[in-house]
């Protein structure tokens, strides 16, 4: 039976790289007889949102539910619906009813991208030499719905936001990220804290990130209060491997990692539920850029490399492999392939859909 | 009559860059004929907590209260007292309970210091293109002592803590920074936010900004989510002016912002209440450092700024403009002067203490 997708291409230029990661996606499973079927949805962006006033039809869960995973675009289109609307009316809905509690994002530096960040001595960076997997809590911390606000609109207003960890989601995330560390060469896992100053719930993760450590003698460990792991991200990025972090101190760490990296533009995402009781969701780290979206220029190879996550997680490593070789090989200037504008080129974002999809056809 | 300065050195590197910042602040009171006068309190210390079995004695806003301004090294000696309780015993104290409710801290590029950053072409950024002024919010937020723990050694564990912004918390930090930006050449405002994901207390942050900025229609002005803030801080951290930002979005970039500059190490910080209705607190970026401390190597250079930072805020210019010549000229590597080895050199912390006071003297 074929792997059942569902597509969902969302705003801005997720309406333009999500069609290069299916034609990527096609030639793959063309190549490597990987039998995938696409279900198209038009919800979960503001263009449903602005006919239907509401991000997703009722019968979300159901329509959704059945598939392997979800291929995401991006969302948000603050011209016509808030940021907090149109993400908590859809992905980050998603994120939690489909209990995606692991939200993985390779931070890698690629042949042919130039990190903004030099060494010590002033040489530049090789490609593989930053290489961290951070993994990121996905449902509950910091992105939290309980709070309000009180006297509203005079002097007094007052506004309170709840962030809450279990034990639950705290050890489960951990453990998911100490077992990724102990499979990769380094073994290495650096937690995120931030307990000197967010004296309440970050020092019970620190608590539980040393419980679940127990279980792992052979992983080595560290950790860095978010203030000062970021320092060390630009200055010392090749020191980490596994980085585990809270909802929102991962969501930050996931966007430094890739910029020290070079560019968010080709960064990807898993969004899973690891358990496969749910479907798992796979995008771009990137939005939905509207200050470049309609302009056919937007870089498609976070929504690309996002595809082969989805495949590796499916039981295709071999899937997985064959389109990180095909975008190894196009952003290899000597491979003389098309490159988008962030990358100092000039091709559209089809021109590499289409370079990368040609690549994985002859491998 | 003197300026009345309280002096708490505190822990680890606290011992030891403090009084290279007492021996510059000297030489400047002798050079310029400022009076100043010193008391040395050993409480904010783990080594007091160990004998007293708390951080600070009962009377400590009496005995610290009536002073011009603290002048204060670092506290935190995680091997005998968990960070949490000596910080939120001494620091996070003074900062609520003196109302300094403003946190400025300078990220600028110095001559002579390297960026771990290039730009887009690869060159390097020359001193003085890095230059941004962040103001944190500093005394609620995400720092907030209102939460708990259920369940508590069991399963169903649940840790909550409560993000608490106020209207007059938001708006007086808002103001001060706008007032600070209007003062700049480049009168630009940047705001740290992240409405879409911590989708209660950060919207509320973004309406105020629009609120107050309406004050200030000579300051241009743009937001970034704190994910992407990172990203362009890295990409291109020439962009930034005054960066606002709650209390953690602050306490991140400005660890951030200091290590795109080179270091954290020359970081200064001036904790404020601007009404002088309380005591300032004067302090650098970096920690006790407790793996260099005893050594004699730590850069006492964001102590001695942070004095700076003081004079100035105490109605001495010229004894800011003063020290911050000096720390320029000791940074140059055309003046031979000595460098710790943070900066590639081998002197010690007292060798750089001297030069910058020589300098200082000698103007
Ligand atoms: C030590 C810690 C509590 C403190 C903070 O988070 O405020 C420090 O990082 C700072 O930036 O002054
Ligand atoms: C769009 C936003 C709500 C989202 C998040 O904060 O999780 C995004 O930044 C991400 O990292 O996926």
């Amino acid at each position: 039976p074929p792997l059942r997708i569902a597509v969902m291409a969302g705003d801005g230029i997720g309406q333009e790289v999500v069609p290069e990661g299916l034609r990527v996606l096609d030639a793959v499973s063309r190549r490597l007889g990987i039998a995938l079927q696409f279900d198209h949805f038009d919800f979960a962006s503001c263009t449903y949102y602005e006919r239907h006033g509401q991000m997703l039809p009722d019968d979300w869960k159901e329509r959704l539910g059945g598939h392997d995973a979800l291929f995401f675009g991006a969302v948000g289109w603050p011209k016509t619906v808030p940021d907090h609307v149109s993400l908590w009316g859809s992905l980050l809905q998603f994120r939690r009813a489909f209990d995606q509690y692991v939200n993985l994002r390779p931070a890698r530096l690629m042949p042919g991208v130039r990190s903004p960040l030099v060494k010590r001595d002033g040489s530049p960076y090789a490609a593989g030499e930053i290489d961290m997997l951070i993994v990121r809590e996905n449902t509950e911390g910091e992105y939290s719905s309980i709070g309000g606000r009180m006297f509203a609109g005079t002097e007094r207003e007052i506004v309170m936001q709840e962030t809450v960890m279990s034990r639950l989601g705290v050890d489960r995330v951990l453990r998911y990220a100490f077992e990724l560390a102990r499979r990769r060469p380094r073994r290495h896992l650096t937690s995120a804290t931030k307990s000197n100053g967010i004296a309440i719930t970050m020092p019970f993760w620190d608590e539980r990130v040393e419980a679940i450590a127990a279980e792992f003698p052979d992983v080595t460990r560290d950790q860095f209060h978010i203030d000062i792991l970021t320092a060390h991200f630009v200055q010392r990025p090749q020191a980490f491997d596994v980085v585990v972090a809270s909802n929102l101190f991962g969501d930050i760490l996931s966007d430094l990692g890739p910029a020290c990296c070079g560019t968010i533009g080709i960064a990807p995402s898993a969004n899973l539920n690891p358990e496969r009781k749910f479907p798992s969701l796979f995008e771009p780290v990137h939005g939905s850029a509207p200050d470049i979206a309609g302009k056919g220029i937007a870089n498609p190879i976070a929504q690309i490399w996002s595809a082969a996550l989805m495949l590796d997680f499916l039981g295709r490593r071999d899937g997985h492999d064959a389109i990180l070789r095909g975008i190894e090989t196009v952003l290899d200037p000597a491979s003389g392939a098309p490159r988008t504008p962030d990358l100092g080129g000039k091709a559209t974002t089809a021109d590499v859909g289409r370079a990368v999809a040609e690549c994985v056809g002859s491998l």
